[in-house]
């Protein structure tokens, strides 16, 4: 049985992306195929899979060697379980940069595209097939491409991906508008989590200079749900930090609707990368970065110390 | 301009594919593209260039930071210019295994796929507009194709390689055995290379256990007109290994017709490593390999010590 699985700290997109492909392997090419999870996914993702009338995928314990897997929305081993190079790896489908370090055995299928969502890529693999596609792998790519894109807001949208959403909504008569705003609204119930739970729901480890940094993300329509927490948040970045070997945590708490982000800086340092990445001046222990919704587009390529 | 370009050393797939992609990036994208060489290309690939009225592409000599490129037939930076990684790739097309070491700024288009040939994955990703192609470009492809797949012979040959190869035959009312034997005549003609040029004329590096071998191919018509020369090609191999850092030459000498390989054994090291690799019981200073026809299906991933 092929595993198909997306990134640890699963979000919408390495959530619903392997249930999409293992039910095209399932029962479009007859590889039977099943998703699971690099741990528990987000509050986005549990409510599009209860929307989508999804059952929450196995989490991964154990890759035995050998085990054959396809592995989508990432390209990066770190992101991965430590024996991934020893797994039979037998297709990526991925919307990153290639970051090297994956290593596979022959060749084999690997589809990387600039698209915002990996979703996005396996409609145009899956092509005239999405024809026989259940509703609710459908509704699951529409909520992969909203999630991922922010509802469009997002820098890394395309055309492609926009006009996808859109004709998934329109054949299945979802209201976009009313689709996010129920995913953004689970999204923002952050309510359960530890301060150190938060720092590491979407976090990336990223060098700049001779210092590393966990940039972590939080998309939220509730800002201050989790700026009121920020006496909380500051106290547990040093354990984070410490627990991934980084520096520091940069936490980037992102208003989905107003789009901006609040950057958290109780230090020295965060505030000289602050400074010197935004070119702003900062006065305090956070700053606003009006328009910066994409870690990977406005966030990561602007980094410098 | 984009610049797009196989591997070093190029064969015809890494001559005829950046000649395919450059046509379909210029003439369909609308995105201006100049095929390039890295390096003098082989006979075969002057032939298959003459044959189908293409002027010789230019050899890339520099490649300043920035560049806008396209690499085809190989994702691997050993077989790339030095400051690959400082170049802007927009896109990989390929058909070998992941290696690993390339990195990109971004997310980019990158396809990979397990099929015999860049020439076959570029078809498919041409599709309709395939009506556009000149005579020129479809007729490199089936060159490409029947290059690496040694006319169908070679077992990385897929049903899709012999597939698309049958239409573009039939497309442009060529003979494909004809075709495929005035190509294999001309790379069997070898007469004006030295034992040298010879040896690294189609050569990978591969690691076995502690020792590094410089993995050497030549397919032919002919093989007497190599196996000849013996003495010389032996005499030449130290050079050759230490030049690239490896320990010794393995040169697998592949006769088209008869499908076999001959390897080439003047050292106790090689005949333990052909021994162990193969199965054989070597008797001399080189045995004949009944079957062996690909590097990358047959030689690679049976090499041990």
């Amino acid at each position: 049985m092929i595993k198909v699985f997306g990134h640890f700290s699963p979000d919408t997109d390495s959530t619903g992306s392997p249930l999409i492909w293992a039910w095209y392997l399932s029962e479009i090419q007859n590889q039977p195929a099943q998703a699971v999870l690099l741990g528990e996914c987000n509050t986005e993702a549990q409510f599009a899979l209860r929307h989508w009338e999804f059952e929450q995928p196995e989490i991964l314990t154990d890759l035995p060697a050998g085990t054959p897997v396809v592995i989508v929305d990432t390209n990066n081993p770190a992101e991965l379980p430590e024996g991934i190079n020893d797994a039979d790896i037998l297709a990526i489908i991925d919307h990153h940069k290639l970051v090297g370090g994956l290593e596979t055995r022959g060749p084999i299928d690997i589809t990387i595209r600039p698209l915002a969502c990996t979703a996005t890529i396996m409609y145009q693999l899956i092509g005239a097939d999405m024809a026989r596609a259940p509703r609710g792998i459908k509704g699951m790519m529409l909520s992969c491409i909203l999630s991922d894109t922010l509802e469009f807001r997002s820098p890394t949208t395309t055309d492609t991906d926009r006009e996808i959403a859109q004709a998934l909504a329109d054949d299945l008569g979802v209201d976009i508008a009313d689709l996010a705003a129920q995913m953004f609204a689970a999204k923002s119930d952050v309510s359960a989590f530890s301060a150190a739970e938060l720092l590491k729901m979407d976090a990336k480890k990223y060098a700049v200079g001779d210092k590393t940094f966990r940039i972590s993300v939080l998309e939220t329509t509730s800002p201050d749900q989790i700026l009121s927490r920020k006496a909380e948040l500051v106290a547990a970045m040093p354990g984070v930090a410490a627990e991934d070997g980084a520096d520091e945590v940069m936490l980037f708490v992102i208003d989905i609707l107003k789009e901006e982000a609040t950057l958290l800086l109780p230090t020295p340092l965060l505030r000289a990368v602050a400074e010197k990445s935004f070119n702003v001046s900062v006065d305090g222990d956070q700053v606003v970065l009006p328009g910066v919704m994409s870690r990977k587009k406005q966030i990561i390529p602007v980094l410098s110390l």
